[in-house]
């Protein structure tokens, strides 16, 4: 690893790692990845080394500029205020980083921790399908509604902003618990637009290091 | 009620109005309440009028500006953008700010959604305060160990932030679910040196115009 390169600390899987490594490579930051295998061994975000670099034993966490970040919207601030140059990952005006603050969080801490793995062993294996089929349903009826007011091409009008690296991820959440999408036309249109785009490509679960082969693309 | 003041839409016990209640008076800012009792008549943030406003149908929700924001760290965001003014709620340097940002993600993403009114509700009664207990003691073993590298007098150094804005409500949530706070004793003296402080105290549950009278300081 060359010194001074970011490191990510990442499962392929994690929609929250999903979010960082969107805004890495839109801004394109060269970077390593070290992966953490959120199931096997038990979890190796449980090691003691794990919980030393960031004691939620989450992912993603990013070092960088000889800090360790972790949260993934902290971290995509981070960025943004220290790489602000083209793509901006928030708009300028105060109004409408609101907006994408609104959405980003409305995903972040409203629907995406309801369903993480964590809380979906809690729930026991008997109901967890029909748990997060139940919490991302009544977020996405939300979400919809929101969009309906600040949708362009994309989340908010008609450039890429932090709303959408919280979008995509959480949309593939939805597709893997089988969530029917019918109703959502909007955040589906958005979904699959956004599919199109490189940075959204590379960093894609079907792609990363840790991706086991029969999930590869 | 004076045409051009901010509106909060607020429940008194309701932790991430709280956190909103607490950036309003920190920024001298006068504003109108208008309380959303989130149990009473089933929940009145259930109403299609209050879903309109906010289709999460959850409070915080601020009319300003001639917007309408929802999600507690978006409104706190767009106040310190567009209120700069002292005192800060983020400090100026990227790296101390991603510090504010990673702590207060760490309870509005990793804790707070967890035991929030609605998630207990389907948690179901009986097991509802050691679900509640059991997240927010996880959470908080991570917060202690981050704090002991950021804090000072406050969650970051010796200024209030963001950080704090969370912080107070998130542990007045503990000791409503009777959560052993002993293991935490750098949450615990923040919290108690920010009570002190008149911006939590005018903001605080038991001095809202909805609080019931039993529960009045």
């Amino acid at each position: 690893m060359q010194a001074g390169k970011p490191i990510l600390y990442s499962y392929f899987r994690s929609s929250c790692s999903w979010r960082v490594r969107i805004a890495l490579a839109l801004k394109g930051i060269d970077y390593d990845i070290v992966p953490i295998n959120l199931v096997k061994d038990g979890g190796q975000q449980y090691s003691k080394e794990f919980e030393t670099l960031n004691p939620m034993k989450q992912v993603p966490t990013l070092k960088i500029d000889g800090i360790t970040i972790t949260q993934s919207l902290a971290i995509i601030e981070y960025l943004e205020e220290t790489r602000p140059t083209a793509p901006r990952l928030l708009p300028l005006d105060p109004k409408e980083r609101a907006s994408v603050r609104m959405i980003s969080d409305l995903i972040a801490s409203g629907i995406q921790p309801l369903q993480n793995l964590s809380i979906l062993k809690k729930v026991g294996q008997e109901t967890q399908l029909a748990w997060a089929q139940a919490v991302i349903s009544s977020g996405f009826k939300a979400l919809e509604s929101v969009l309906q007011s600040t949708a362009g091409k994309y989340c908010l009008g008609n450039e890429i902003s932090m709303a959408d690296l919280c979008l995509v991820p959480q949309v593939a959440n939805a597709e893997r618990y089988k969530v029917d999408l019918s109703p959502y036309p909007t955040i589906t249109r958005i979904y699959k637009t956004l599919l199109t785009v490189e940075a959204f490509q590379v960093s894609h679960p079907s792609r990363q290091p840790d991706t086991p082969p029969e999930l590869r693309a």
